[in-house]
């Protein structure tokens, strides 16, 4: 390492402080510099302390991963931060992409620290639904065409798996949690339990369940999490668990 | 609370004490008595130290559920372990089906903890195959049978869902992955890249980054967990990574 500096991809996990791993906080407290959006960079606000803080707001992505490659470049230790997992719908994708294109990044030691992700905090926070075979799916078309989304709603409705939808709803992005509940709907009885999970894990959290056939008129939003059960789903007192299928 | 107990569901992570949240370490720290796998157990002997601890074997699970209940309702605060995250392939669903039918435990307090899962930890460990839509599914047919399984693996082929394998072989179960990748070849290139993450955030972790064609060559076992990239994965310098579709 000829003073090229270290680039830490870190999950801060889903919001508080506590539900981060002890190596995220090891390696905040040991960075120069730490790179975030705005929100997160809040969330973390207690460890950065005497630190160089850069932090941008939304679709500013991009940005922010150029800045944490020439930080890195300039020798310093940067931790470029997501909430949740890294990997998960977070910065570590791009980051791997633009360094492979810069050739001067080629010097710069890249390190992964995985975090808890939301939709594992939303499924713990009302009881146990992703026991059995999972799909995440985003419905955010801004990166990935409706169709392909469609189609994967389609694939894992039939597929009967317990289905997490990230960024479900948006103010001006209202059609594709109807879509969704619509497709879901032919293969899955109206009544498989339903959560929505609201800023998980965060002081202010909240959650509704509610099922199938009414999840469209509960209120949904960019800071919720939607989990829909499968066929093996239903509710244990207030718990949502989807069965393994052990005999009990 | 009139000294019923608590019981903790503890996601302890994929295997580092270092990858364990801080909740997670602070639960084990306060629990008068620690229950789960050996293997798990061991992972965690540190934290353990004038505790009760109560391990046992693998297909012990509903033992374990249960002691863990008759433990709290001595008014002990109990922790149940999982290795990676509880409500992930884990205890949090036996555990509350089982209070759920077992009257004496509406009084028992239950809290989660979720963990840092395997299968975040292993596409942390081999760049960031997750960036877009994923399925987890578990080739284990001893509670899921064979027919649902088959089912999922071609419904998250033709979702083009990055795919990660749970319990992909065992010495008897060696047909599941042959037909896996079977299945996989009719939907996706040859040469898709794959990883296969063996004993992963342990001393003894290993990586094998090969493509969908050469998969069954490799070696493969209960240790290891299978990830499949989708149409949009591609390897970066040594970086396993799926496109959001970010302009680069």
């Amino acid at each position: 390492m000829d003073n090229k500096g270290m680039l830490f991809l870190v999950g801060i996990g889903p919001g508080s402080l506590e539900e981060m791993t002890v190596r995220a906080k090891n390696i905040l407290q040991a960075a120069d510099t730490v790179i975030g959006y705005t929100t997160y960079i809040r969330l973390i606000y207690p460890l950065l302390a005497g630190k160089e803080v850069i932090e941008s707001g939304m679709t500013r992505e991009k940005e922010r991963c150029q800045r944490a490659i020439e930080e890195a470049l300039q020798g310093r230790k940067v931790a470029l931060i997501s909430s949740g997992d890294s990997g998960i719908y977070g910065m570590s994708g791009l980051l791997l992409e633009l360094m492979d294109k810069d050739s001067r990044a080629r010097e710069i030691a890249v390190e992964m620290a995985p975090g808890v992700p939301a939709f594992v905090a939303a499924a713990a926070a009302v009881g146990a639904p992703l026991m059995n075979d999972f799909a995440a799916i985003s419905l955010s078309d801004l990166l990935t065409p409706w169709e392909a989304i469609e189609k994967r709603l389609a694939a894992a409705a039939t597929g009967d798996f317990v289905t997490c939808l990230y960024n479900p709803k948006s103010s001006k992005r209202t059609v594709q949690i109807e879509r969704a509940v619509e497709i879901f709907s032919k293969h899955r009885d109206h009544h498989t339990p339903c959560a929505i999970v609201r800023s998980v894990s965060r002081p202010e959290q909240s959650i509704t369940m509610t099922s199938l056939e009414h999840l469209q008129d509960c209120f949904i939003d960019m800071l919720c999490l939607v989990i829909i059960g499968n066929s093996q789903t239903a509710l244990h007192g207030t718990w949502m668990v989807t069965s393994r299928g052990y005999e009990l």
